[in-house]
């Protein structure tokens, strides 16, 4: 029996990181604990991301920001990068959030960020390949 | 003698953050550092703002987001509320910015920015009505 | 029409902080943004801190110990001290817990805290005095 | 010569890590620098973490409590799990305060740590396994 | 009584920070905690700062940078920008250090950094007119 | 064309890190973002690093000291860390600075710069033995 919130930010997730990947993530949450992925769909992605006020874009270069300035985030931003193209960013303007990003957070986290966008691209050139 | 990058820095700042703040920003930095204030002009604001690739409101957006998940630069994000309102950002979009960062920073960090953020539009209705 | 979720995290964050501390903290997080103080109820009062694994004294044990080594949430912490105080941890205990981060976070991070929970107790006793 | 600090640390530390762990973790720390391994055994060991005020297993949850909410420091997270586990902690209370973390450091920090918990609990199996 | 630690620790604290500045800062921690205001001097100044690989003024330096990078410890720094001042660097230097950091950690952190360091110096020359 | 500023970077650059090491990073950075290379010869190298203020081993004891903190910065550390060896730092004073910093970021952030430094010792080791 899952919430009106879950199945709300399982849309929302799988809108944004794409089903098989949002389902893949938190296939390997729920083998650790099915509370923590339960709060991954409904909180972040049941209740703020579907709120009307910021695009979807907009929302994804706000994650990849975040993402870059924490500087520990590497396998978050990976997710992200793939989110924001799903939701109409280019790949120039990920690049370009991540350099502005070098005035706020310094070289060392924004250059991380910026070599795993370029592993994230690479990865989804691959796929396109094979496909 | 200033180059070309300050010239054009300098327009970029005072366009995103307002002339009078953007100078007294500058003034403050200078009575410590002319070095500092002089690279504070000419590389954020005059080589990775003026790009094209990203619009002023969304670069704003960004800059929200990266003080408010850094958690230690409330001055600074004070400074970028009035930028992000200045760049065509509404009152509601910023508050959605630093809501959605609770997802990434936690709560403690985003209450911070969040309060911060109301105290920057308290004082500007305070100004306003002065005016 | 709040939620049952909200019902129940405002009933644990009353008990874990005190009623008129948590009120008092709604009501100025509500002036700028009722959806962040919403979340806030909801999220982790109502979901998280409710589940049986662990006691309010742990929680809030834990609670100050992530308040210390972020750095950037003295007033948090502030809030948290006297919410481990009324889930039953002694002022020794709170000040075990700072101490052991300074091999976590350092001293300057540790220090700030200590300073914080310091003026906490401070202020206890002041309000004690008056009643 | 070792001094009466660095005995008792160490004893400590056997007792937390294990004491084939902790004489592999000196040894890596050893071969680079003796100093830094002579105070991680009597600094953290021998002076904080023998006092009275906190329980082992107290002490060992705000270890993982703390470790999470870093974020760079999942290497040592994976010391601190196993050690929690000797210090009578369940798996469940240590899944449980990595969950409530994400209310004080996001998602990011917190999916990154629960994942690190998940690896420990699979190595620890193995090696079960093995005996 | 005290240990050879402390007593070394202590004749090194103030020679770096100043003998009236040392011992008001331990008179501070020791209101809250005795244990934390030894370890203080013990293990930081007894055990890590008289060690002859570095020079005191390189020190102070890399003293001034955690504190700058770290961002969340402005009141540490007030105090090694003195100690780094009684240990030989001077005011330029102090700033440089900080100005570089710009390309390790930002120019939020930075900037904060800048401007407290401008005060300490301020609070010098109003301490200095005194005289 | 490149800049006047971008000349004195590369150079400057080169200096410190060594020039196949400088290069081979360059290349890998302009792969994904020509403006982001250019940036990182132009403002860290071309303009903060040559100032006279500082000694390049100083400048480099203090870069050590900042990627240590930041936690989250090991690959640039290695980059660093031969750059304070090409500058005249001794391996003695690298993992000095590093020891130092336990008091300023804990245990968790030296120990794994701690490690990254031994890593880089042992490649410098492996390629000295080939030549």
């Amino acid at each position: 029996m899952v919430s009106e919130r879950y199945r709300k930010g399982l849309v929302e997730m799988r809108r944004h990181l794409g089903t098989p990947e949002a389902d893949q993530y938190l296939a390997k949450i729920n083998e650790i604990s099915s509370e923590f992925a339960k709060v991954n769909v409904e909180f972040p992605f049941g209740e703020l991301y579907p709120r009307d006020l910021l695009d979807d874009k907009t929302r994804e270069l706000c994650a990849v920001t975040a993402l870059t300035v924490l500087g520990h985030a590497l396998p978050e931003l990976r997710v992200h990068v793939k989110a924001a193209l799903n939701c109409g960013a280019s790949r120039e303007e990920i690049v370009e959030v991540v350099t502005q990003m070098i005035a706020y957070c310094g070289f060392p986290a924004a250059t991380n960020a910026l070599l795993t966008v370029k592993e994230s691209f690479e990865q989804i050139d691959a796929e396109t390949m094979k496909d």
